[in-house]
């Protein structure tokens, strides 16, 4: 749909990063004026739910510089370029809780932030979940702890603010919907 | 929570906008080595998910010029210096919709991309909903195309992807575990 479309009069690249580059478009609005809209172009993303046979979830917990604080999420990472989300969402998955999974189904993408930002996440659940002996090892600027929880768990973890973003409160309202 | 905690050994301001920042920080790993991470700053959010009398959301269809393409959200909108994120939620409701709340619920707080950006936004649920005479405008950049959808029409426009962002995707969640 291309309603209320904004056509791009000028783009000018800001920065060019490792993960996102900054442009500014000038754009031509609906009503004939123009204004400018600050763009981040970011590769896309995966996300990971992965169910032990007992029901758990399986999460991450890390350090997040953006927020200055460490939060629990379920496993994530961006994709490679030309890389199926399929692929990053096995990889991510062994190299973040090193398991391999059964069946990994697609449950649905939405992008972040529409307001400045292209970043898609692709959603996966990983169930029939078994430990791979010399697992792919992450970035060596990623450092994690393993944990797993209970859906009731993650309820109180999303009240105390140790999961506190977007893609794991989804995961668990999810779970919960799963579950009915 | 600082596990893993990330110091700062450098930070650089790359572009400072009308609604994000771009730095980059050099940081100081756990392990010791250093690495770069590219911070979006970001004032903040908040998403309303207003309920009509008779279980109708209010949503909006408006243009995002980072994705080329039009989508349907709840109605949000950015925090302003100071600005207490209830009074984002009345500001935002009112002039994107034309209502106004006799109820309006905290129900959680996200971030929304943390691998790059500290946004983070507020949703609040509003009932009660009345049309407002002379109505507060909008930005007079911003165009939008209200509607009022069930829960059943918003689960078709997830899986049409015209309802394609994390926020509204999980307002539609939440409103389908309360119906239990």
């Amino acid at each position: 749909m291309k309603k209320f479309e904004e056509k791009t009069i000028k783009s000018e690249s800001i920065y060019e990063g490792k993960i996102i580059d900054l442009k500014i478009d000038e754009v031509k609005l609906p009503n004939g004026k123009t204004s400018k809209r600050e763009l981040i172009d970011h590769p896309g993303a995966v996300g990971v739910i992965p169910v032990t046979d007992d029901g758990k979830v399986v999460m991450v917990e890390q350090y997040r510089k953006a927020l200055e604080k460490s939060i629990i999420e379920i496993p994530a990472g961006k994709l490679e370029p030309g890389e199926q989300p399929e692929v990053t969402a096995e990889r991510e998955l062994e190299e973040e809780t090193g398991y391999k999974a059964d069946s990994l189904d697609f449950v649905v993408s939405y992008y972040t932030s529409p307001g400045f930002a292209n970043e898609i996440i692709h959603i996966y659940e990983a169930r029939g979940l078994t430990k791979v002996e010399d697992a792919l090892e992450g970035d060596d600027d990623e450092f994690v702890e393993l944990m797993e929880v209970t859906i009731d768990e993650a309820i109180d973890l999303i009240k105390e603010q140790r999961i506190h973003d977007a893609k794991t409160i989804h995961a668990i309202y999810y779970l919960m919907l799963q579950k009915g």
